[in-house]
């Protein structure tokens, strides 16, 4: 029997995406919309400006919008999947907890705190018994588990695949995609024949998550990996993929074999959403590209392409689809880790 | 009285570019075109698909095309300005220089050569007197200077304002505009809604023409810098400007204030082609961008801006003109400093 | 003695070209800049958010900005371009003419009231007399001045240079570029890799202001012309620059050779924005295309070609900058317009 | 069993749809791939770029690639599919039919020849008897069946479904792909920020072949249909999809509603590729468009929209996959066809 599930923030980028990959989801069944004040009340189909690549799916396009309020929601709706805004999802989420809510979060609030895991299953499934702790010490029948940014999905895999060899220093420079930001969140004149060398706070993201993501939790408390990052991000004009260029420097000598095979012999996990080759590693030097290899493994692969010796390091460059494997579909597979654990 | 100047691999899209801003220019006639077999023997306007963003010049238009051989350019033209191939440049730029004539060139032949200076006119003007161990050693009457690539072109003037704190350890990024490839070096299935994170050998050329530049000339050798760089190069969908993200570790402590003003104050020359202000550093955090700021000093300054600590040194964002700063004018600039050091 | 002149408007797009073109302007100085209620008493360079490609003006920049209101202008300006937004351009742009201002406006308000002269000055400059008639119905000191939609702009001169051959019926395909909606207008998200068959209300301005730009003021009133004009309106990728396919049906015959005639015969004006050629006619099937061709007669010419005879009559391409020739262009054209026909 | 099929110019851009299509196709097997000499003896693998955005399937990337020449493939291959450029085809696609293989081919050459079928199967199938006439004709064990142009692909449905009104003058401007160039078609620096109104010989194909394909076929000759079609063709920056702009003047008159419901109740055929819906017909006024309609019904569907009262009868928008709808899925169309009609 499927669960019964909810998208807070349904109208959104992200939120059609969570739609999209959930409607034909056989552990969940839809059973919840939520959106801002003043689509409350009206049909999906009214309320979003659909945009995804796939027809909307009919019966959702017929249900109704509620405000994004714990009083809104049905009781027998188990699990939420949350694209709010992240000042919105601040003031929101906990309610939703405290309520007897599992939420399973794209947004970017609560990622560093103490007692929040912050979740890619095949990398750190672990951390989820976090949520031990964090039902202890707030009180909550519910649960809030974050993934993290899409820029940073898109390489910590390929570090958790490297790690036997002693992280010591990365650098990663991103471009990413436009649809990153919100379906308004870039405008054509900033972007068209242009690149924008900055995204606000995106860097800080890539250089924090990361050390949490790659970190040990003994039971009680997580403790950051001391790998340092350095990261610097542009948005460049394309819609779907954020693709990165890596140095890392590891303790361990490090060829671009014994790179290559740790990629792929990185494990993928049994979850539905889960690749099957987790990281698929391009021998052609110009791979990956976004148009080219975003879908790859549904959108859920991470790609990895150009291993060559640096000046200092190993150098490569990483890739994933940011509004499926970097957001949407990364809150399901956190769902169905939630779902194979036990937390449902 | 102008000095009669001729360019070389005239129709390809560096050299409309020379014909661009050689056709004003004060201290320059242009008397000769050469470009492969195919088109000797035409007209220019026949020869050439003109491309650039102002009309192709009338009396351009009219010249006839002839073959690139030294026998073919007439003997009073005194310069020559080269944008071949590199295949084609190391075979006939040594022929022409052998002949007499004094070549600014472009092509990425014998840039790294011991005796062939390599010259940004506003970062190491001095090394243009390897020349004259150049002339002894080859026995040439005429003279070969090169211009660097110009993805180094765009962060070396950056490096050289902060070398007095030491410079250690740079990474650099490029997002590159498909203009660097020539009219048909990027086909648009290659490029729209992508970036292809490999160009063939420029990765070198940033990591080993930067050292060369940055080295320091003693008379008779050339010895070259020891920062160690590495370099990481992409291609993306813009038409013109090369966007680099840039991280630098110094021996001595370099703060952000520091390096806009070490940038800031870094010298122009009097140069014609020479911007008024050599680097222009942006406050806003996202800038320079290359629709923006390509144009900044007619083309031929540099942008940089993004200052920041990073968790390793500095970081920043810098941005040049590739086909103008990057190409076509710093030939030209390098044929203003030969006349203006006595070489014509 | 320059003409002290305002913008309303200031901080959109339209309004940061108007203050491109009209800063270096001898005929005027820019003595007040008007925004919404949220930018008044800002500095000009804190309410925009300069986007042109030319560095914003420091004088201007340190400018405050004062709310959109006569109130609020200097007495001591007696012109004022106005780039509102419609709605707003029709509530306030009476009050100003009202308090005896002139105004020249591309908002698209009251263009096809009966007494508001719609004047693109190399077609119909006759037309500016209905200010007469203006001022007596309305009881104004002041004036207003419509230039048409840019896209009308775009077609609306080479019909005029073909008026001899009696148009009947014409079709007309537009590709607009993205900055005809305004900064924000198209999100990257809408439009890379894509194309957008619709532009709210903007090809019955196209069908119903090209007959009033063509019609006939006889002193008293003003008939539209007859001919028949279908559109069809078209956003694509393109930053500047309106391209659109014309199909023209003619009383008379007309040869490919003729319509090329009558457009390069067609008069420019002695205007300062007026290019030397109005109309500039390629002979290559391909042109004119947007990069290529928009900044001719520094964007102020229309660019036509591919004349060829069609299955109905006679086909052809025509081009022209939207953001200059199409609107801010045409209002301080139309300023010209004003002070030599000494209505200021 | 499954029919064996052979690809002529199997490396090319229509060439690598044709396998992505054939490869899963239950009712053909692909045993022959066929390229220039230079590629002759090579793998699939190694002698195309493979650019598709699903990945080359193993089994076709390992066939050792021949020669296109009757003599190098094999005899039991039946069908062949060609994506030959057009002047290769007319050499060598009749000495394959004279050889005895049936070809589906969606090359140039030959498409207007009195005796060769045009066919869109849900448009004129009973063209397909042609082959009669030009067996008889030309002596041949084989046969040769043409689809139309891509952009003649994408109206041609819609105008067949309003004939019953009475067709008599059609307008068309269309917004084409670069995908439609093949893969070096149109370069990065052609295309981005720009928008070119020609493409070579592309308005012909849309004004002779549309008269073709909506002629009759009496058994014995075919007569070409009398609408007359205006075309005027421009390539936009998109990857893939036709966007077409449409004016019909009719007979008989026609609404809105009535050109809708003719279009929706147009019928499909149950040919395998043959899409559930054949016109789709959306009521938003800004669709179709290319990035988010041209995968309806698996690229097979042609999309319409904006449908309103023009000037001069009836205008409306429509869109077709045009390498799949237009090309190659066009030829697996027809081999379909083929199939079913008794042609193998």
């Amino acid at each position: 029997m499927a669960v019964r599930v909810g998208v807070l923030g349904a109208t959104g980028a992200v939120g059609q995406r969570l739609i999209q990959l959930l409607e034909p989801h056989p552990a969940f069944e839809i059973a919840a919309l939520t959106a801002s004040e003043s689509s409350a009340g009206k049909t999906y189909g009214q309320a979003a400006k659909w945009r995804v690549d796939s027809p909307i799916p009919e019966e959702i396009a017929e249900m109704t919008v509620t405000a994004t309020d714990p009083d809104e929601v049905p009781d027998d709706v188990d699990l939420l999947f949350s694209s709010l805004p992240s000042s919105v999802g601040s003031a929101v989420e906990p309610a939703f907890c405290e309520d007897g809510y599992v939420v399973s979060s794209n947004s970017s609030n609560s990622r560093m705190a103490d007692d929040v895991p912050l979740v890619i299953p095949e990398v750190n499934a672990e951390h989820l018994d976090l949520l031990e702790v964090q039902r202890d010490e707030r009180g909550w029948d519910g649960a809030l588990v974050k993934n993290p940014n899409c820029s940073t999905i898109t390489f910590v895999p390929t570090l958790a695949a490297l790690a036997e060899f002693g992280l010591e220093r990365v650098h990663v420079a991103t471009l990413q995609a436009v649809s990153g930001a919100g379906y308004d969140g870039v405008t054509s004149m900033e972007i068209i024949d242009n690149a924008i060398p900055y995204i606000g706070s995106e860097e800080d993201k890539l250089e924090t998550e990361s050390r949490k993501l790659l970190g040990e939790f003994d039971g009680a408390s997580l403790t950051h990996d001391e790998v340092e990052v350095a990261a610097s991000c542009n948005r460049i004009p394309t819609i779907d993929g954020h693709l990165e260029n890596v140095w890392v420097e590891t303790e361990d000598d490090l060829s671009v074999d014994d790179a290559a095979d740790a990629m792929r012999a990185y494990p993928s996990l049994d979850l539905r959403s889960s690749p099957e080759q987790l990281i698929h590693v391009f021998d052609e030097p110009d791979r990956p590209q976004p148009r080219m290899d975003r879908t790859l493994g549904d959108g859920m692969a991470i790609a990895a392409g150009g291993l060559r010796e640096s000046t200092f390091g190993l150098q490569y460059n990483c890739l994933a689809h940011n509004t499926i494997r970097g957001a949407a579909g990364a809150s399901v597979l956190n769902g169905e880790l939630l779902l194979e654990n036990g937390y449902l």
